[in-house]
């Protein structure tokens, strides 16, 4: 049975439906179930049954869903496998799923498509400030080898739950940042992409987990994860220990007019207190669906919205201090314009941190810093 | 019940015995099975079943094991599943499972130790030989980055399954030479780890899979698989494209007394292959557990060896045909003792693979080449 010459799961067909196969004679019930996190629904529904065939091959078609690159686990009598005939997996700190594309229009900027690519180092750096030595990613672009050019560097911070391969292998950073210098949309740069959890000096698979990390799959916050958000610990060691690292390192333009820095959820509230306490070496700054609250003395409880039924991830009811965030961030009043390059934020307006995010906006139209904005529809 | 506190799976204790929790309340059977491949084996079997309590959460405690870095699996209702309690995941292109390290003397090699590290880097290089750009992981010793130095350079192929991240996840090649290095019994060393599939470019899950390759868990070698041994094509891109951009790419001794190549199984195979068609650019040659069936031409059936039961590996009953040997290496006689530094032979007493290797010794030694030896007991 196994033995058959059944196409490999999951099959992707020329509509953008989706198969997927598991030989599972001994099992009661299997289902597919999307990871992705709710950025990219499946239209039937984010958890299918597959349906058993007399020899014990369980199968389900999808779709046409979109093109999108999806993570998905199969779920075989309640527990999250990985589908056997798809080894290209994506993982945080936190979980894991195969990697599933569909490609399409939507998918050709993540694509590893027939451009010139950088190089991604994986390389350790003192840090005096957190102790020890710690592991980061670094992207160098296309032609750095070859060259003796200097290039500017962006400093791309991570979500909760992520390490410093999130962004190369979930978040498709190196592909992306391929795809636009290709085009002309983006020039070349070096991008650092560190470890932000300040008590872990390496992702959970190159160095095992502190022994006191709580049982993952709970789905609750633990108290070292909360830690974990570093505010202003990790800040701190990115000043002190990595730019100074980088700029010897590598060829940099080491100047603030060409040193950015941008981050996604809790990586978007590092970028604010880091930026923002070091004006003299940063003037491009970005937040993609920050995670403010996770800035000490800085979280408010709220009100569910009054659209809360449509909103998703973990922090609807909570909100920020505005007196708090300003006593993290005393330099944010509009003295910035004038010093920033660019203070971008991004966020989907389903995003559960949108409550957040606008409390942040009104307190920067009250401070008077001008920003650049995109609200997404959806999760985004 | 999920929100309990229990240690996190799996749960090393510290006389060397292991706890695995797996929450699977719907579940008719779950059981751990070791996946290291057989050169670690656990005394009390290989597959173990797990207990269910009362609230549907399994577990078992296994040993006291060895010391060991092991991969394993939890196989629920007949179905492999990772431990959603260990994010540390290895694999190679055909597999993957959980990793389990129990610390001892025998992983101190393998482990993150407070050593100075190298940094490895995901590099494209043109391939004009197989067509494109291909990915590679180049490994730069502690030190390199802030040295003006050259360094000796050491080609290190993966086996059949693998690809460029092999030997940087699976095989721990980083953490090896860190401690060597750090050890003073290696001198600091450019290690270049190729992709030695032709027909792929770059790992799976870094790009999707050609189309034609087949359903992985069959167990049985395709026609793709066995055209993946690449031989001679992979050496023929070693030497015409990837030797000559390492050596403009990075601060190389460029010279065939500084230049060495490995290989493991398939690897081993393709180092033969490569090293003695092209004596004038490497002195360093080592083959560990060899795969010489796989080069074209050279394999013969053999009746199962007497102590058949006893070895492990798919070629038990396959040995080479000496002739068909010399004519993929016509320059394997006495006279490459004096421009070799080293031969370097490894392999396991129950490897499958063993007959082999005594007929690749026997050849060796009618044509008079010197070579070191290390037999090693068990499958090694």
């Amino acid at each position: 049975m196994l033995g058959q010459q059944r196409p490999r799961s999951p099959q992707v067909h020329a509509d953008g439906s989706v198969t997927f196969w598991l030989a599972a004679p001994d099992a009661k019930s299997v289902a597919v179930r999307n990871t992705s996190g709710g950025y990219a629904d499946w239209p039937d529904g984010n958890e299918l049954a597959l349906v058993r065939d007399d020899q014990g091959v369980w199968s389900a078609t999808i779709g046409p869903i979109e093109p999108e690159y999806y993570s998905y686990v199969f779920v075989v009598d309640g527990v999250q496998a990985l589908d056997p005939g798809n080894v290209a997996i994506v993982r945080d700190g936190a979980r894991y799923g195969n990697a599933l594309r569909v490609p399409g229009p939507r998918t050709v900027d993540y694509d590893v498509n027939d451009v010139p690519h950088g190089s991604v180092a994986h390389v350790w750096y003192p840090s005096p400030t957190l102790g020890g030595t710690r592991r980061m990613c670094v992207y160098t672009p296309p032609g750095y080898e070859a060259s003796g050019d200097r290039y500017p560097v962006l400093y791309l911070l991570h979500g909760g739950g992520g390490d410093e391969d999130a962004w190369t292998t979930m978040g498709r950073a190196p592909q992306i940042l391929d795809n636009l210098i290709a085009r002309g949309e983006a020039r070349p740069m070096i991008v650092v992409m560190t470890n932000g959890n300040p008590f872990q000096r390496a992702s959970q698979d190159y160095l095992p987990p502190a022994p006191d990390v709580p049982l993952i799959g709970t789905g609750q916050p633990s108290p070292r994860m909360v830690r974990n958000a570093g505010i202003p610990e990790f800040p701190e060691s990115l000043v002190r220990d990595v730019v100074p690292y980088v700029d010897v390192a590598y060829r940099t333009l080491a100047a603030r007019e060409t040193r950015a820095i941008a981050g996604l959820s809790m990586g978007g509230a590092q970028t604010f207190y880091t930026a923002f306490n070091n004006l003299d070496l940063f003037s491009w700054v970005a937040s993609f669906s920050g995670g403010f609250p996770l800035m000490p003395g800085v979280p408010v409880e709220i009100a569910p919205p009054a659209n809360a039924s449509k909103l998703r991830g973990p922090d609807i009811t909570r909100s920020i201090d505005p007196e708090g965030f300003l006593r993290l961030v005393p330099n944010l009043d509009s003295s910035v314009n004038a010093r920033l390059r660019l203070l971008y934020l991004a966020i989907g307006t389903e995003d559960g941190l949108i409550t957040t995010h606008n409390a942040v906006k009104h307190l920067l139209d009250a401070q008077g810093v001008k920003y650049a904005l995109m609200e997404l529809p959806g999760y985004a």
